[in-house]
């Protein structure tokens, strides 16, 4: 049977300006839909592993949309609520060379923000689940997200399942009234693997150095329970080329993946969510070195497809870890 | 010097579904827009007349966008004030044959809605105007809307400015506390031509009869102010297949236009706001009969481009009410 | 519980020579999917219905396209045997006017013909099944085609499910070295509703008259379990316009459906899959005369849409029925 | 071996405007070619003759993609002269319901206006040839084209080659000092079969009755040598249904062929051409009342694909003839 | 109050080939527009300064389409004039690797041509103006253009505008009977900021060294009245890749810019432009260094959109001076 | 008169997945043709040669797609059978970055496979050619093709035509019984140049060794009549970047090429197709080196453009050599 991942959060449909266009002067959208936590499910489902997401959609055929797109790639649609309200939205013009790429948010009031803990079929989302992930953005949109967060923890701690948290931070969010500070920690506590940068850390635990390993060892004073944190390093020289690794700090040992130089790059949204998902990967069948570098190979290639999502396979991924077929023509 | 109109209400940004796929099925959008009232202004400015419209938008490049498509359709930039907010956005799946058209709006809490009325300037926007026109869709948006569509109303007859209002009532809207009765009859008293059919005028006016004519009658009782009323009247065998004519009921007399069947229609949204943009230039321009066969016929050409807005210049309605070039190839 | 039906069939690659070219001149194809008996099955599961196909795909990714479009249109998996070979190809270059649609067809070989008996897991297939549909054909394809079909429909007859056949003779297929009456009489014999024309009722079954109706009578009295007959009545005036109405024959009456004039098709492939559909909702939860007037208002509104499957959901197809909505704009 | 035939004249390459879109407001031009000798040459090449096309193109990559245009539509390239210059152009903006398609045309001081008689290589572009074609199109560019077209005809007469001219008369053209009068009387001298409808006989020839026929009976007596007259009768009810049917008259009789009801027309440009091709054909093949219902069941296919030049192969335009396949789908 | 820009000159259609096609297999044209003089008007509007760009367009609505181009990127329609004639259009091929790009011209004859001096409203057109542009281009087209461009500079230099020219020298143009050496030192002798490099100095003043610096101080000898000499430098590796830096000659000090390595280019029409509206913002706002180093960074984001024109707002420009957000993601 | 070339060899259908999207989410393929040998034939008509390629192509419309592909590149249809059959297909999912291109087939039992020797009119095909070029993929299909490529170079030997052979050794091909040692041996008896690389010669001849050289040295003890043996060398970073020289091993002298580093690849599928053409190019008109820098220089620009042929001509590879335009707009 194959292992089982739950996520949790909202999925906006994405709207992208084709042929490197501006916002400005557009006549067409291409349609693509992401959301953080569902990039993680779907990535994980096309490595073959069972992916069920909770979230809330509309009950319009907006909504069926994104139902079927969630289902097309592989995520099981018993984590989501049906209900009134709308679809949240963000427009992307892509940038090129030097010009950077441009997101505007529409997503306020989303279905998403009034899913409530009880619209939940907890039994059945959890029902042999080796896995829940969740972000910080979901706890940054309103307080029933938060909530909702805060109880899939809960659920999946009840039944023994590992859990991880990519803590990023949103500064545009938050706008509830509730600061990362004082819903972060306590989510924190629930989880064995988190996933954030120095940034992340400051904003959401409160804790700040020079460096992030130290950064890390500190939190770990705090929260002995932690497994393992992990994080990319990227260097983007332009929106065309960036360069990208990933650390991995478990047992107290740093393991470092290789650098890849990613030129030509097709889109890089959702590349810090293919290293997630190509971490939970790891940490349920390799071991830490391999761990990262499944990850850092899995946000590689995410970048060379587009959309939010990483399209590729496990298989896919080990070639690409063991240097295979980089260049090639298969036939 | 050209005529001027001054138009009021929100732009939505409108995104079709191509090549009659359904809405859960599509990949990308067509991204065209519009808005009752902007569609009139639009249409007018198409006509070569002056065209102001008040309304408010985002100030990121969507909004931007937006700007630039009233400007390239000739309306002027002095009625368009920058804020934030999001802007509203609506989904259009085109029908075919039996298949009705479905839109599914996501218009709340837009920039417009938050309009006040002295972020307008309104000596500007009303300088050398000749008309005002507004929709019964705006009051139904919001109190800050109806509020500004009162005081516009009241900016223009200050001015001598004649005004005219389609009382069109849409069910959907009206969330805000306020019904139609309590908005609606202010408005109507500083309007000096009314277009609405027999719902219409029951659900704004509380006035109900079995005939449209009897209806008007009984308005003209209350409001003896109004110079005409109009209507289009609509047969729709199929979403490929509407026949289109006009009424147009003033000094006590009514005046029917041609009766068109209009076959393999391309686009019949924005088709009452051209027959209105069309009665307007008519008003200014023409005699009764003149001017309902004008703004007919401005409709139905209407049908034949794609987008809210009409396309025609002022000489191709003509030569359609003369029934000059229909089938013709043009060289 | 939702009902459930099972379909048996190969399922083919659409290319679509878009915009009216000619197949000679193309550049680019659109994708879409389909075979008689999925078309059925994902209409139904449109129409809420659970949905699940016996079928072979290719193991490599345009396999794995097919899979997905099964599956985001509502069909399961479970019936689904992905193993080497080719996906059979369709062609379409689709009419205009008085040009009429052409097929070219490329599906000899496919992995569909390769598909054996115990490739199946007939228990999950058929478990809670209320209805098992073929087509001709399936088993005018191949030898393993046709014994898989027969093997069907002794197991639906094994567990008390009912059983229908579009019996449609495909002159261009039967290339395996069998004969329709070598085949068709003994799946027949396990068919409780027969589809099918004059020209079927004499290929398959051996049986001719000049008239429908006494066809059936003659059918019946050779295989007096049948319980309906049915069949479209199309009139083709050009590759834009056909009219449709249905007939259904059961317990001694004939029931006549409304006659539709279908102006400005989009698509006709795949009305009589939809027609289908549509019987199978009806003879599930109507009464023959509503059963007959659902499937070909499921036809219509599949003509309305691009693909081989209709689109529309039960809702849909009674608003036609019923008459509410054709060429309104839904808000 | 097949028959062969000549055709003079300018080919322009046609920008449209897609999706029904206004000229002023397009984002992109779909690119085919035309001119309406050289589209008779390519709807007889798909009818299987032998074609070859005199004309002048520019020696850069535009004339280039015109080359590749001829001949892979079966037209040789014996004719081609490719010299310096400019390509002529015409922008098309579609019609649909009672708008008018219209034409902008961009063709003066075209590479084929400075053709000269000794470019071309009469010998062998007349070798084997049956037939030869022009149209009142190009003596009306300039004085080289119609020098060219009187040596054309010329060298057609003194191999015995039968010549026809579509005398179409184009009020735009005519501006190098030169009237019609100055010119086709001489041209319709060399002519055996004359197309051309009451207002073209009075421009090119002077000649001008009430009735068509009693044209061609005054035209004939100037002319005696005239061996057939044709037209079409073209009733245009909008831009997206015309009926059309055919005249010949020939040997002191009129022969008039089916009247096709055409809607849904996809792209008439050429539909006169279509026409032409097919009475050649005809002549060269049929008897007369069989060279005019092939003419314009041709002309009628034509109005069914995209493009100035008849893509249906001489079996389509047969099948039409019988009334065979139309509203079939034909596998 | 914002600061004005007049500019002169004639405005292209570029018809672009795409997706990396040859010309000589294109079916379909993207269509943008452009002019070097143009292009600097769009790029100072999008930099929020009022634009007049004096050009004549045909008075059709290929016309019509051009003058929504400009008034939708903000140029002012006041020094637009509209007449019969043809739109000049040049043909793109995009080049990439180490295939250049390639331009096929078609701009003879065109109706700016035809454009004469009292066809302009002077006193309009120059109300309020801080700076008038030209380049080398308009003189070279004909007489007119050439009388025009002086006509404009005397109306500047009596209004006591600031002026620059771009006096590039294209080779292909120049074919009404004048040299540049003509007509270009007169025009120098009003122009205060110079663009141009070694080979244009050359050709447009007769002014010939081994060394730029060294050629402007030659000028300088000559015209003693010119504050500030600059052009770009390019090192242009492939059709994907160049190299950009910027030189600014003033006050007998020589200004270099930053050298930007620009990879993955997107377009690279309009770089020249792009610079020269960077440098005119620079010159009326900025220290000399600033001005090339803006006038650089303007330039290298036109190359990152598709179209002549810079589409980047002066806040962009300034991010990139500055190094800010390369390569981000900006949410 | 120019020289001609004969290829022999099946031509496919290309469908590509475009917009770098993954096979299995694709709604639309780009449509392209190609095969190793056609390849090489419709490049050498690119450089003006005369071109006649042998091949068997379906009776239906879809070959004639290929047809009308062929005729408008140059070649000419005098090796072309029709005769019933299917189309060999293959599905393209190109690669960027670290994701490499992946290729579907789906050729076995095409048309071309039953192409039989006496189908080909060997007179008219081989008169006045001057070269001779099969690959090693079409005696891989089936026993019919290696017959004829046998047959193919003895008719060529008969006229003392040069004859070339790229013995690529496919993997997936060689299914009909035979392995590449039974056949290749027979055929480089008849061959004069040689292309292949270490596993080439190893598979095809059964000759290994560590390097190319030494081998090529081997190959000659055995078929001493060979002139010449070439081989491009390829360093493939990524799927957006390769390296790319050439060796020809001629005279007992090895002549090496440029290496170009190609960033930004637009489509490498010919490349080697595209070097062959060259390379017999530059047999039939330069010097060793000058040859082997032709044949790499058109297999760069090769990589410049969509589809499996060189679209360039021969003096645009000529500029290549020279280095001349590289990163030039060409006006």
């Amino acid at each position: 049977m194959a292992q089982k991942v739950v996520t949790i959060g909202e999925v906006l449909m994405r709207l992208t300006v084709p042929d490197y266009k501006r916002l400005f002067q557009t006549v067409n959208f291409d349609v693509t839909f992401g959301g953080s936590e569902a990039n993680v499910g779907v990535s994980l489902a096309h490595f073959g592993l069972d992916s069920t997401h909770i979230t809330a959609l509309p009950d319009h055929n907006l909504g069926e949309r994104v139902e079927r797109f969630l289902k097309l790639n592989g995520v099981s649609g018993e984590g989501i609520v049906r209900k009134e309200g709308r679809l949240g939205v963000y427009y992307l013009e892509t940038g090129a060379m030097q010009r950077p790429s441009r997101i505007v948010y529409d997503r306020f009031d989303s279905t998403f923000v009034h899913l409530k803990e009880d619209e939940i079929n907890w039994e059945i989302v959890f029902k042999d689940a080796s896995w829940f992930h969740y972000s910080g953005i979901t706890p940054a949109i309103s307080q029933n997200a938060a909530d909702i967060t805060l109880r899939a923890l809960k659920e999946a701690k009840k039944r023994g399942v590992t859990t991880s948290g990519d803590i990023n931070y949103r500064r545009n969010l938050w706008q509830y009234g509730k600061q990362p500070l004082d819903i972060m920690p306590g989510l924190v506590e629930l989880t064995d693997v988190v996933i954030g940068g120095r940034v992340d850390l400051e904003n959401c635990l409160g804790i700040q150095d020079e460096d992030w390993q130290t950064n890390c060892d500190k939190v770990l004073k705090k929260y002995p329970h932690i497994k393992a944190f992990s994080k990319t390093v990227r260097n983007a020289m332009t929106a065309s080329r960036n360069e990208l690794s990933g650390l991995l700090y478990t047992d107290g040992k740093l393991y470092t993946s290789k650098n890849y130089d990613m030129k030509n790059i097709v889109d890089r949204i959702g590349g810090g969510d293919a290293f997630m998902a190509g971490l939970i990967y790891g940490f349920l069948n390799l071991d830490p070195q391999e761990t990262v570098e499944f990850g850092v190979a899995a946000s590689v290639l995410k970048h060379s497809t587009i959309g939010d999502v990483n399209l590729s396979s496990k298989e896919e991924v080990e070639e690409l870890v063991k240097g295979d077929n980089v260049g090639r023509l298969l036939r």
